[in-house]
This record gives structure tokens, sequence and C-alpha cells, in this order.
């Protein structure tokens, strides 16, 4: 964790479960800069984020950021992007996500029109939006080789989005909707780190685990923190090596 | 192609490209009854295959079949369901899909929920719509295990839909919406076979070949006829160790 100490970082989703973790613990790591991204700043949902910034105003700004709205996520990139200035944006982690129930008899279209858009299209816009601001920091950076300290696009995922791995928890986690959606993700990923090798910005999916939060329900395993320090241990020792990759919380390569 | 002999089969997006070289040779190849799915039956798109079915009335059957319409999947459902009985439908081929260009710095977003709905949204509903007739006949083969002479459903994917190969290619072929889409009916595909395994019905992706048609384009190294020869051959040999798999039209396993 500490090769992330002078770090600048948006985290999308950060309101709640393991988004807010990752700020908390961005800022334990000495980041210069967290940006916590937030699909409703005012909200109930949000009080706890409000507090933590109100504790460290210089550290984390709030930012309002509907991964469904494409005007959302260009004022959200603008906002950001001025705040950092000639350095940069260092790491972008698409978290931001819902889940939906159903299996090929019972998905409704709506649940998979809903989850494609925020777990998909959201991720591609937002990536695409602070793409000027992560080359910045690339450029910035003025080292060889790529690292989430100079550039990078960290995209949470799931094993719910393995091809290899998911059938045999189907029956257990009957979520197609989300699956489809997470299996895109991983192909958007993948293109993504091809696209952006040139600009040395690292891109690659991770599995957080599964885990106590809202989405992941009171039966999970493992609590945000447990799988936040795993996420922050993992993501600070990524190199080149791992572009593109699949990766869980525990470093351990994932199959597609 | 001689296993597929007895079988009634539907083919979505049959008036043209692969989808009509299929009808084709599921006719040659002896199939009792072909029901071609097709976008506007009455279309100038439609013409050859119009005349094919006028050729072989008794064999082919042209349904009106927009995959992106599901008032339109339910009513070719219906229909199919009335005409096949009670030996219900053996052979379902998921073909008709749509591509677009773009990047992660260029896709619209149109293009992202077009392909998606055509793509993954369209095989979902018509899985689940022709489920019943699929049952029926899993159920009247009185044989166990799977085979496309008993129930099938065969999705057909792309190399552009594999997380391992499509990057390598990116540069190529810079087809984001569409390899997102394929990449989620893989995971679609998965799913499908987890679900239907106790009805004994067969599910798989399968890659076609890079094939000359609207879609591949003149560069392309094979026609339909060599790409569909080598479809047919397989989907004849396929049993339940391939079920939940994914091929290219010479029967070798690709790589999710
Ligand atoms: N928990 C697990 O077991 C588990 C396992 C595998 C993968 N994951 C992945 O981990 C990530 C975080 O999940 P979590 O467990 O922390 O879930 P969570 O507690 O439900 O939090 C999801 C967060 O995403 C936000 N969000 C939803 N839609 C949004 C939108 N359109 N724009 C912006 N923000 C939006 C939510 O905001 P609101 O609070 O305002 O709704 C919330 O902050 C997700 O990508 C998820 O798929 C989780
Ligand atoms: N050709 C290749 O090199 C290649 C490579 C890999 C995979 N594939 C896959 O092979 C399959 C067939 O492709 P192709 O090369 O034969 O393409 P194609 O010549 O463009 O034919 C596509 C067919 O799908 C139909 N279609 C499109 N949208 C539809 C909808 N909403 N509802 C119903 N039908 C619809 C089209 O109808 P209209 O004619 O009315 O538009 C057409 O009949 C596709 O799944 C494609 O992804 C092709």
């Amino acid at each position: 964790m500490a090769t992330l100490k002078a770090c600048s970082a948006l985290v999308t989703g950060a309101n709640q479960g393991l988004g807010l973790e990752m700020v908390k613990q961005l800022l334990e790591a000495h980041c210069s800069k967290v940006f916590a991204g937030c699909l409703d700043p005012d909200g109930t949902n949000s009080e706890a984020l409000r507090e933590l910034a109100k504790k460290h105003p210089s550290v984390i700004t709030i930012i309002r950021l509907d991964a469904d709205d494409p005007c959302s996520v260009k004022e959200s990139a603008k906002k950001v992007g001025s705040l950092v200035g000639k350095n940069g944006l260092n790491l972008l982690v698409n978290n931001a996500a819902i889940v939906a129930n159903g299996t090929v008899q019972t998905s409704s279209i709506e649940d998979m029109k809903n989850t494609f858009n925020t777990n998909v299209i959201g991720p591609l816009l937002i990536t695409r939006e602070f793409l000027p601001y992560l080359r910045t920091a690339a450029k910035a950076s003025g080292t060889p080789g790529m690292s989430c300290n100079k550039a990078a696009v960290i995209n949470i995922s799931t094993l719910g989005g393995s091809l290899s791995r998911m059938p045999s928890v189907y029956e257990q986690f009957p979520v197609l909707p989300y699956c489809v959606s997470k299996a895109g993700l991983n192909m958007l990923t993948v293109l993504a780190a091809e696209e952006l090798k040139a600009d040395e910005i690292l891109c690659m999916a991770l599995h957080p685990g599964w885990v106590k939060t809202e989405m992941g329900g009171e039966k999970a395993p493992i609590n945000t923190r447990q799988s936040v320090e795993g996420i922050l241990s993992v993501i600070g020792s990524l190199t080149e090596k791992q572009h593109g990759g699949f990766l869980d919380y525990t470093g351990k390569t994932m199959p597609w």
C-alpha cells in the first residue's frame, strides 16, 4: 500500500460498501487527493461519506457522478480535471455497479438493460471522459512502464463475470443480468488495455471477493476492510505484467 | 451431417449470410422442418430466402422474427410451436446479429445499446420463448444424453467475444460494442447450459470463422459454404461433453 502514497485517485460509487472503504484506506495510505464519486452527494445514503470528507477536506472531494448519465460523467470529469491540474489523475477505480436477479427464464428486459448501462456503458464513458487526465498523469510521471502511481484504470469486476467460474455457482447466485454485464465489463477492460497501452495507462479487472455490503449481503465471508486491504495491496504492486489481466483481491489470477 | 437428418430446426437471421446458407445445408441434410427466422420476410433482403422456400414448401417455413421485439419473438415461438406439435423443436440456432464499430474513445452509446439488444437480449428472449418446444423435443426423443438431434441451443458467437483472443486483433477490428455484446452472449450461453442441463438441452457457443458475408466483408478468407459445412459437421457431432463449451467451425475449442 505504501506504493500508492503520492497518488490522486477517483473511486466511483464511493458512498457505501467497497467504494467508501476504498476512500477510507486511500486516505490512510496518504493519497494526496481522493475524489469520491457519488450518485447523490446530498442523500441520506451519503452521510458517512460526507462526515469523512468534512474531517479531511484537503484530501477528500465528493464529486457528483451518476454512471448512467453521460452529462453527469462529463461534468464530473471537468471538475476533477480542473482540480488535479498539471499532475493529472493517477488512479481511476470503476467500482459503482448494480446487481439484478434473474435466470434465462426469469430475467427482465429492464434488468438486462439497467445492469448493462450502469456496469458497462458507465465505465466506458467514465474511462473515456477521464482519459485526458490519466494521460496527463502518465506523461507527468516521467518514469517508464506502468503502475497505479503513474496512471491506471481498475475495473471492479467479479467472479460472476468469469465464464469458467460462474456456472458452478449459478444455482446459489442466480444473477444472470449482473453476470452478463460483468462479462461485458471484462471485455471492455481487455480492449481498453489494448487501446491505452501506448499511453502507458495500466488497465485491469479485479474481483474483490464475496464481501459483506448491501450487494454482497450478510452471508459473505469477508468484510469491506479485509477486501479493500487486499485490493489496495494488489493495486499497489501492479506493473505492466498485469496489464489487461484479471486478479482477485488476494492477487490470484482469475480465469476468464 | 448425416446425424442431423431427422431434426427440426429454427435459424434466426436466415435471409442472408450464414443464416441463409444454414437453411440451404439443413435442407440438403434432409432436416424434416427448417424454420427460417427473418426480420422482414417481405423485404428485398429476403428474396433469395423466399425463392428457396417456394421450391421446398414442405420443409422450409419463413417465420417473421425480430430479435429486438419481444412481441415478435413471442409470436414466432407460438407459430413454430403450433407447427412442430408433439415432436417439439430439436435445434435452435441463434445466428442473427449486428455489428458496430467503435473503440473506448469512439463507441456511441446507441451502438452499445443496439448491439446488446440484438446480440444478447434477443437470444435470451428467443431461448426463453422456444424453451417449451425444445423441452418437448428433449422428452420426445426417448434417448439419454444430449445431442442436436434431441434438443439444442447453438449460439453463434465469434472470436471477437473471446477475452483472451480478441485483444490481439482489436487494432485490425475495432468493433468494441460488438465484442462486448458477444462476451455477454457467451456468458448467457454458459448460464443457459447450467440452467437447461436437467432438461438435457445442449447449449454451446460457436465461432463460424471469418466469413465473406455482409458482416464479414470481402477480405474474409472463407465463404459461407465452407463455414456452414464446418458448423453443421461440428453441430452434428456434439454430445454432452461440449455442453456449455465454445468451439469454432472446425471443431477446435476456443478460449473464453
Ligand atoms: N459485495 C460483493 O460481494 C461483491 C462481489 C463481487 C464484486 N463486487 C463488485 O464490487 C463493487 C462494489 O460493490 P459493493 O458490494 O460495494 O456494492 P454496494 O454496497 O451496493 O455499493 C454499490 C455502489 O455503487 C453505487 N452506484 C450504483 N449505481 C450507480 C450509478 N448509476 N452511478 C454511480 N454510482 C452508482 C451505489 O450508490 P448508492 O448507494 O447511491 O446506490 C453504491 O455506492 C461493484 O462493482 C460490485 O459488482 C462486489
Ligand atoms: N461473417 C463473419 O465473418 C462472422 C465472424 C464471426 C461471427 N459471425 C456471426 O455469425 C452470425 C451471422 O453473421 P453473418 O456474417 O451471416 O452476418 P450478416 O450477413 O450481416 O447477417 C446477419 C443476419 O442477422 C439478421 N438480423 C439482424 N438484426 C436482426 C434482428 N433484430 N432480428 C432478426 N434478424 C436480425 C440480418 O437480417 P437483415 O438482412 O434483415 O438485416 C441478417 O439476416 C452473427 O451472429 C455474427 O456475429 C460472423
